[in-house]
């Protein structure tokens, strides 16, 4: 069932916490690692941390981008050294295990993420999380660094995975979300619709694009709701250029916004 | 009444894992450290590695047994990286810290003990024992190193903490629902776009209906989130009279269902 979760670590500055990172994942079973744009990898201090754990860094996923690392999971969850003030359910450790693991027991993807050892998660890639997760520390020194959050966690998420048959059967949704790649479909759609029907102030759209997606984000739409949305956006669209061809001259197929 | 409880590191060989343990303590509000005779302290390594913990190393007591280090506890945990074949009660990291902070609670003091890098406890160690610890781990690979079982052991302590003192930090995410009101306006909006831009074929409406108000009901929007669904909703509206207006009585988009 923990095949059903990997770990991403985000830009990773140090490769030496590349390596402490994996053996605390083995430790606790939890194996599958990807790492996005990691500055040094492979790496032989990366090895060297590991130190019995390199089969967990030989099988790594390398990806150039959060986007592709995530592509095909159900749930996104950002680690933050604190409670943040963004719209999103914000766990703890065990919470988020119990969840993710619940999750993973019903065939979905898990990931969660682990922002740069210096700044944590950049907004950006908070955006693409469902919920975040916190590890609660002391308030007056919180400065966990990335191998033993790792390790935290990654001990809840076998903690969770020992305790699931105790699990109540109902805590599963009644629904499957959709994955990322269908669901940035539909970021990417909006902000289209958005541009057609002119409504997306140019200064204010990142803004605007992230409030959508977090809110979105927060209801989890499964494929069925993600393509009701896409046909409501698509009539908008038409409607919009059907409306512009008749009172300018400009052609239709001109006025589309970004690829869908 | 984190400050009845100790962690006791016994001869522990590497200065280096002293100021790991420390600061491991610290993230977790663990602060009474014992050092059983060790091979070097103090020690720079030790300060270093601490990084900002360096004030549990200077207020660590430092004995020459271990006798002397727990003569004053009630209780007396020894952590084992397995399950060992002793007539003691053999707890997981998160019973024992449940039965640590109820025990401290009620004023006693519990020491938890750490034994050597290379072996863990001896046998006389384990003797002083009332109850042995172990943190679940990958059968394959359950090598923890002793910053990281402190990590983990100091996580359960502060969590088992939280619990006991209904202390769990306010997790409200920075996001206040719009009221029922507001949301059903919503709704009501939703119904109507859709009405204008002439896709709610009327034989499904109502499921259809019923699918989107599930669907942003899990999200729980807030007021401006409902006023920017509002603004994209009346501009495809706005969009679809004006096409309507103009030309004749062409659907504007087509009709779709929720299996579209």
């Amino acid at each position: 069932m923990l095949d059903h979760i990997r770990f991403v670590l985000c830009n990773t500055t140090h490769p030496g916490n590349i390596g402490a990172a994996a053996r605390a994942m083995k430790t606790m079973a939890v194996s599958r690692l990807t790492l996005v744009s990691p500055r040094h990898f492979p790496d032989a201090e990366a090895t060297a941390r590991a130190s019995g754990a390199d089969d967990l860094l030989q099988n790594a996923t390398v990806t150039d981008d959060l986007e592709a690392a995530v592509a095909d999971c159900h749930l996104v969850l950002g680690s933050s050294a604190r409670l943040r003030k963004v719209a999103l359910a914000q766990y703890n450790a065990r919470e988020a295990a119990e969840v993710s693991v619940a999750r993973a027991a019903a065939g979905q993807q898990v990931a969660v993420l682990f922002g740069t050892e210096r700044s944590g998660l950049s907004n950006d890639e908070i955006n693409r999380c469902h919920a975040l997760v916190h590890i609660p520390s002391n308030p007056d020194y919180s400065s966990l660094n990335l191998g033993s959050a790792v390790q935290v966690l990654a001990y809840e998420f076998q903690m969770a995975m020992l305790n699931q048959a105790g699990l109540e059967p109902n805590r599963m949704p009644d629904h499957v979300p959709a994955t990322q790649n269908q669901f940035q479909g539909l970021m990417g759609h909006f902000e289209q619709a958005m541009t057609v029907l002119k409504i997306l102030n140019p200064k204010q759209s990142a803004t605007l694009m992230a409030r959508i997606q977090r809110l979105m984000s927060r209801a989890e739409p499964s494929d069925v709701e993600i393509n009701i949305l896409r046909g409501l956006l698509s009539a908008a669209e038409k409607a919009a250029q059907k409306s512009t061809q008749k009172s300018d001259t400009t052609p239709a197929g001109e006025v589309v916004g970004p690829d869908r």
